[in-house]
């Protein structure tokens, strides 16, 4: 049985749409705990069977107006920190949170901790490409990484596009601004050496349009580009539909070949669809951690559970840590290589970038 | 009589392409002057009326291998540095090449200059956004940009959108992770403040996804945020774009569909077609520079005639400079703020991020 908790106070809706969406993924082994107000929760149950069902009471919410870490420890009760104080204590395998970004990093950082060796978590989000999903790498939980930092997005990167997404020997790609390894900042060009001395599958540089192409099905990016990339995909792609449904409006012989076309587009939906994945994937935690969009829906809910349940179930974390714990070939370290230095994080570094 | 100066060897095809490009948008009070292998060039030329066509011999070509400032000054007698020379010598007002970013940056800096007042030129991009194009500055010519610069990106993208593209009092966004006037690096946080005291229409902080909602007109972003930005728009319109014809081929159904809504979906196509404005435009010279797509067709240089003269037309530098000049209100000032020095670029600065 594998059992995710559910921030189910977070997002635009809170309970009406986390409940319902947590309860469209129960069943066949996976339950949910929903964390939050019992009374409002209950409301939303109504007459559902509680069979994988779990209610915490955890009225509290986190003000998305103080910063992140502080509010995290302020309110210990929430029903964010809740969820994710049950992965730590063993009750549930992942945490699931509708609400603030910046807010769950830190939750899910204080509470969880981090796999050993890990510096830096980073925020995974699977993109649409071309054939099979891209993992963008770090969307937006550090800026500012450091080569070391940069290695371990693209080896957490790789084990969950071939654990939880399902590719088998997922090519990486560093985001850079030119093909050739010598191209970049410094820490970019260092970043390359050590990708591609680390066992996985480093395809070498990239650029942003490469995360759709196809070619890569992971992408490591700084915090701050990684984010201005996801910001721009999800611009570009809500643009696209929007004007596709304002063409197929426009006339009625365009009405009639858009009804004939929908068909077969609804593929292209889905694969725009920021839901499709369910949200974001904090890794380098000692659990899962999603984090998903305020303005989610039920099937977005449903989604999360879903994903999330399919990475406890191939042990991610297990194998992410092996891969992180396995030494790097000796003929490839330099003097000066940060492989066996665990720095910690700073709290003041936490959810500096995370909108 | 506006004259356009164009490298005629740049891009991938050479004078095969920007020759009948070139020679579409003469007319109509618009000259061109065709720089590269004369031979070439005539032989492109055939019987072509030549009532507004000039030729220049300028057989060389930058190495594009080389580094972009040493490429340029190794090779004063390129087609590439002889198109921005005459702009230099006033006897063309605007220059064009397919040629390497990288090059034609240090090519208009080292032979046009840089307007009185501007620390670092910008490269502005026009993008499809929902009902007015958008103008993305800068994106790519600089990484690290002060606040000082990204102010008078502001400054430089407002009159090129106004002045070029038509946008009457366009407003301005200042890309960051959060709308509020806090958000963001300190560098960020700083260039909020002087761009809502420099003049223009400031909308204030702005994130990735709104420089396609047509909520703003001008996205100022560091050279790098901005390229990532760019490059990542670019493959997610080429992506939508694949997606489409394929889904279009999946069935009988689907065919008929989208041979029905084929003409509706014209304009979508243009207005993610990168070509709808001939390329890239570098804001902060003494001269219109233009840097086209290397695979431009024909159709997309003869639009960057068509855009550059349009800008010659309307005074655009003039403008630029004048704005530029505009002394800031001295109540917005504070102890420390640049308005008044103007540190030279280090030629090492040059293209460091231009791709």
């Amino acid at each position: 049985m594998v059992t995710i908790a559910l921030d189910a106070m977070g997002g635009d809706r809170g309970p009406s749409v986390i409940v319902p969406g947590a309860m469209e993924a129960v069943g066949g082994g996976v339950g949910v705990v929903l964390c939050g107000d019992r009374e409002l929760i209950e409301a939303e149950l109504g007459n559902a069977p509680r069979d994988g069902v779990e209610v915490v009471h955890a009225p509290e919410q986190i003000d998305t107006h103080e910063e992140p870490a502080a509010a995290v420890r302020d309110n210990p009760g929430s029903s964010m920190v809740t969820a994710c104080r049950l992965v730590r204590e063993g009750r549930a395998q992942a945490a699931i949170s509708a609400g603030s970004t910046g807010a769950m990093l830190a939750a899910s950082l204080l509470t969880m901790g981090r796999i050993r060796g890990v510096h830096r978590p980073g925020i995974a989000v699977p993109l649409p490409a071309h054939g099979a999903p891209c993992v963008l790498i770090d969307a937006g939980a550090n800026s500012g990484s450091r080569p070391e930092n940069l290695r371990q997005c693209g080896v957490m990167g790789s084990s969950f596009a071939e654990e939880v997404l399902g590719v088998s020997s997922p090519c990486v790609g560093l985001r850079s601004v030119g093909e050739e390894a010598s191209k970049g900042t410094p820490e970019v060009v260092e970043a390359n050496r050590l990708l591609a001395a680390s066992g996985i599958n480093f395809g070498g540089n990239c650029e942003g349009r490469d995360a759709l192409s196809g070619e890569f099905q992971v992408v490591v990016a700084d915090g701050f580009a990684g984010n201005v990339l996801l910001k721009g995909l999800e611009g570009a792609g809500a643009m696209m539909i929007r004007e596709l449904r304002a063409a197929a409006n426009s006339s009625l012989r365009a009405k009639l070949g858009g009804m004939l076309l929908l068909p077969a587009l609804r593929g292209l939906r889905d694969a725009v669809n920021p839901e499709t994945y369910g949200g974001a994937y904090l890794l380098g935690v000692r659990g899962i951690s999603v984090i998903a969009h305020g303005n989610s829906s039920e099937a977005a809910i449903r989604n999360a559970v879903m994903v999330a349940a399919r990475g406890v179930d191939h042990g991610v974390i297990e194998r992410m840590a092996q891969r992180l714990a396995k030494p790097v070939p000796v003929s490839d370290l330099q003097d000066g290589d940060p492989v066996n230095t665990v720095p910690d994080v700073q709290e003041s570094e936490i959810g500096e970038t995370a909108t």
